[in-house]
């Protein structure tokens, strides 16, 4: 008889980890991904402010699970999931059936309804979104140096990141030190530092997922480095290079969406619940209700942690869930009773600009020079592949050393 | 009275040299580029192969002349020159006056007038192209894996380079050496091995301006790692999929031109001539004729060395007219005499593949490991940054122990 075969949706930190926790197991594993790559997302802001190449922060998922044997690795697009007859569509290789799925195709971002506001303001989500960004930022301090009228420089030297949760923080200091340190001394026409950085938060705080003391510390940092923090700034219209905030219109040659996310498509066909953000509704063991074998983990799961909170969309509860979904699956090929999940928190860190960073560890709180330093080390160990570890390193050190961004290119111009 | 200004056009090697030997002269220097980064061009067939990221061979012309007080650096697109009024249009910033003109454009690919060849084979001479094709390499064998049909996989894992100079040569071997060692082990359906390569030179040798040894060596190396050298292979026709050599039909999944070169057309507004590939006809002070204040330097110039043979567009011989160029454009703005332009030619050197190579460097000749470390040497060396110094070794030095490629991403996808 043929082995089972369990198919995995997704790449990322949820996806690589069920098929890592499937390695030995007597099932055919098939991992599937419209890319041919994982990305490291922790560090994908670094590559959209010029700091990392994309190669960097990500490596082929082929390679990574070289050493399965159990395992197949398919680039291609899931167009359709089939739960009654357990299989699932992909666009170019056709239907393959599955006697377990997993599902962690994670959230993308979400504009509210208002999608004509993508084009001015982008997301960042893939290496192709981070290299985008990277142009838009980097083109507008040349656009500004083309420009002899101070007055017409100020627009153009506007940046606003709307979204004030960690991705938003880390971008809105990042580009603040592009301009403070990294062009210093390179404009004429143009001074650099005029460049105004603006962090909007829709809700009563950024971090909203930080204790206060970390917040304020964060809020401190961000203000040192010159970014205009704003709470409480509802965004009401983005259009072409214009960002409105009740009546305050900010003319802005730049905009960085880091708002809201959705869930990927795939989690409303698997014949089960999703909230209103799409997250498929789970029960404890990850399985979706009306069909057990079939399990959902990472930013596409909604499920509540034991404190009765929303396990949070980061790489850590990828990661758990994606073990825990691989293991109850095969139960559920074996016959055997699955366990629930539950989240263990290791905590949340962010990093502010040069050797800045908050972090929470549950045990311990960090700010300034130390949280940073656990920032580095600890984004460092989980960085997938050595090449990888060793070339981010280096180009820390020289960032750090030269206060210059390492990958300052504009690409895809023609 | 303000400085003169002196304009160079280009900032690959030629208008970098140029701006370089303008330092400390008492002229107002004006850099302009359509890219803001340098590229490091020996080095794009490992950027199309995969080996290192864009970022690792280029670096911001702003960045690379940060210390030169006397130059101003902009990102625009020259769409004009008038040498009668002595300006330069730029798309953006609008007219811009000289009292003497560097031109350093270089070359781009040519088709021999087949231009609807250009979207099946793609030609290497930017960063987006060498992105491009390395999407096109990789795919390759994405696609091989989703078809269960060993005959049509043929095809997809046919590749053929078209052009036998040294990128031709590089690609070509980087191309087999993927097949054969980095992709090795990692799909299930395809084996990487059975990937075809084959080199087409139109001319009656590849490496044609190497001497026979040399190419006999280089032949050698191309064919112990599988690739099918053909020499007089004149391609008559491009299509999808397909080449032509003669009757003879090749169905290739993945094309590359590596063939044929023309100047830029900014060469055909100077006023002076031409030759047949558009590279200006200049007075042995690298002045055009007509127009005693411009000056021209690297692959667009048409000159020949003290031997009679013309200069070759290499990155030497580039920098070192650049400089001569600038040199003579202040002796033409100070009335004094200009001086001839005189080659020395330091060799040539290609790479085959992993640790072999073939090099000329005039007073020896090397083949093999002694070869390919000579070549690794140099081009470090000559490589511009620290940073990117420190992280192509690193790569390298990874490459070779574990015979894979780091930079193994399909971007650029939606």
């Amino acid at each position: 008889m043929a082995r089972p075969r369990v198919v995995v949706i997704g790449g990322g930190f949820g996806g690589l980890a069920a098929a890592r926790a499937l390695s030995g197991a007597d099932v055919e594993v098939v991992v599937v991904d419209r890319h041919n790559h994982h990305v490291f997302q922790p560090l994908l802001y670094q590559v959209a402010t010029a700091g990392l190449s994309p190669a960097d922060i990500a490596a082929p998922i082929r390679w990574i699970l070289r050493r399965q044997a159990n395992v197949r690795v398919l680039l291609d697009d899931v167009v359709g999931v089939e739960p009654a007859g357990r299989r699932v569509v992909l666009r170019d290789s056709g239907p393959l059936d599955y006697q377990a799925l997993i599902v962690a195709t994670g959230v993308t971002h979400t504009y509210f309804g208002h999608d004509d506001w993508a084009g001015h303001a982008p997301g960042l989500k893939t290496l192709d979104d981070a290299v985008a960004i990277r142009r838009r930022v980097l083109m507008a301090f040349e656009a500004a140096e083309r420009e002899s009228d101070p007055a017409r420089q100020v627009p153009l030297l506007t940046f606003v990141v709307i979204g004030g949760g960690p991705t938003g923080v880390e971008m809105a200091g990042a580009i603040a030190e592009i301009a403070r340190q990294a062009l210093r001394d390179e404009f004429d026409a143009m001074q650099p530092e005029a460049a105004r950085v603006l962090l909007l938060e829709g809700g009563p705080a950024i971090l909203p997922t930080y204790v206060e003391s970390l917040r304020a510390s964060a809020r401190a940092a961000l203000t040192s480095l010159g970014v205009d923090v704003r709470e409480s700034a509802k965004v009401t219209h983005v259009g072409d290079r214009e960002v409105r905030v009740g009546d305050e219109v900010i003319a802005a040659g730049t905009i960085v969406w880091a708002a809201g996310v959705q869930a990927s498509p795939v989690g409303r066909w698997l014949g089960g619940d999703v909230d209103r953000l799409g997250r498929v509704a789970v029960a404890p063991d990850l399985s979706v209700p009306a069909h057990p074998e079939i399990f959902v983990a990472g930013d596409l799961m909604a499920i509540a942690a034991s404190d009765g909170q929303p396990v949070p969309g980061v790489a850590q509860a990828a990661m758990q869930s994606g073990k825990r979904a691989a293991k109850n699956a095969l139960a559920r090929l074996a016959g055997r009773a699955t366990e629930p999940f539950r989240y263990r928190d290791p905590g949340n860190m962010a990093t502010i600009g040069r050797a800045r960073a908050v972090a929470d560890l549950g045990w311990i709180r960090l700010t300034g020079y130390p949280a940073w330093l656990a920032w580095l080390f600890l984004h460092l160990v989980f960085l997938i592949g050595f090449k990888n570890r060793v070339v981010v390193l280096v180009q820390w050190l020289v960032a750090y050393v030269t206060r210059q961004r390492g990958v300052r290119l504009i690409t895809r111009d023609s």
